[in-house]
């Protein structure tokens, strides 16, 4: 799976934002909300402007690393700096181009549901950037713990970064919450689609949890949240061990 | 016509902005293409930050003056602080209901379909904020030209802001002017509808033109472009004089 070039919003928003133009990222949610994310100005952001929570998680990256939808590669690029072996990974061609340019010296466009024992066994895994999100649902989430088996070993870490979908009192947000419980899905469930120009990604759904809900999803998948590290809003990345 | 509170993403910007919140304008255009406006933050913004044609044409306002389409009303709200007897209108209440918050005493829900003599006989009309483009068409701005010399008079003076949509050399917006041209619309006129959150607007025609295409539109309407005042950028403003 790789994004057309015509699907590939988050691409030519990253590839614009890199050649200095004015580029942004628009989410359109599946209730026809529209908003406006922080956007390739956050995915090429340097450390310095990273939230607390995202730089105390990235301290236990270690070995060999894969950093899974880096977009144009900034955590990636910090830890190989550090002198990890890390590969990046994004159904983003364009994403992937621009972490190339930008230095990273392992990337290649693939999705999540791509990856297997041939690309290593990784001592670490990224998700941040929200990116637990990736999981898309609580079978999803649990589907690809048991699938990250076979290319990390026992001790591994996942490091990934959620959104408390419950830290918040707008009524749009609320309702879509509730609709998606009644449906019998995750609250955090997000179906949505990005919007850069006339690039639009397809839909997609984007799963976002509170901590107890990782925690709950996490069990018996043998993996376990280890620790959570909060800072200012609703994101948080948790440290996720490998135990069996 | 006036906007339902669904339609009127607009004035829910305006509301949020005023009230503190971060707010938003996302622009859809016909082909598909979604980018972000200046939004309520340009359109609450105060006279410091404007840009030099914008302040300069506004110097050409007196007497009795109506605003058509003006939002949360800064334009309208400076000339009432300096004195002079201004109605601002618009087709969304909730921007017209911010105006009166901030102050402006007259402020009406009115589209510019609903102007007419009764509200008076004005000697200044203001379209800033890039408003020459509510005329719509070609044959739009000499019905609402010769319309509206219902309620001004010879010497009257139209204050109008445009973009000169030539000023790109963004291959989609090049690719749209084109397109329009070969419909025999003229290159300028962007058939759009506005987001924020889940609200968003009809779709409308908004004409943009560059300023001789300005002066050849408004030629044997009893009206004539006087002077252009421009600044960096693709905007300039127009001083319009009625001649007959």
């Amino acid at each position: 799976m790789r994004l057309t070039s015509d699907q590939d919003a988050f691409g030519h928003a990253a590839q614009d934002h890199h050649r200095g133009k004015p580029a942004y990222e628009i989410i359109e949610r599946s209730d026809g909300l529209f908003a406006i994310s922080g956007g390739p100005a956050v995915y090429l952001s340097g450390y310095a402007s990273w939230r607390a929570h995202e730089q105390a998680a990235l301290e236990h990256a270690r070995g060999l690393v894969l950093d899974i939808g880096c977009n144009a590669g900034r955590h990636a690029l910090l830890l190989q700096l550090q002198g990890l072996d890390v590969l990046g990974v994004d159904v983003s061609p364009l994403a992937i181009e621009t972490a190339r340019l930008r230095g990273l010296a392992k990337a290649e466009v693939l999705s999540i549901n791509e990856l297997s024992g041939k690309l290593g066994t990784f001592d670490t895994i990224l998700m941040l950037g929200n990116n637990f999100g990736l999981f898309g649902s609580a079978a999803g989430t649990r589907r690809f713990l048991r699938r990250f088996k076979g290319f990390t070993r026992p001790g591994s870490t996942l490091i990934a970064e959620s959104l408390n979908v419950y830290a918040t009192d707008d009524p749009d947000h609320l309702a879509y919450l509730a609709e998606n419980r009644r449906r019998g899905r995750m609250s955090g469930q997000i179906r949505m689609r990005g919007r850069y120009k006339r690039f639009v990604t397809p839909w997609f759904d984007y799963l976002m949890v509170s901590p107890e809900e990782m925690e709950a999803l996490v069990a018996d998948t043998g993996w376990q949240v280890r620790k959570c590290y909060h800072s200012e809003g609703p994101l948080y990345a948790a440290i996720i061990e490998r135990i069996a």
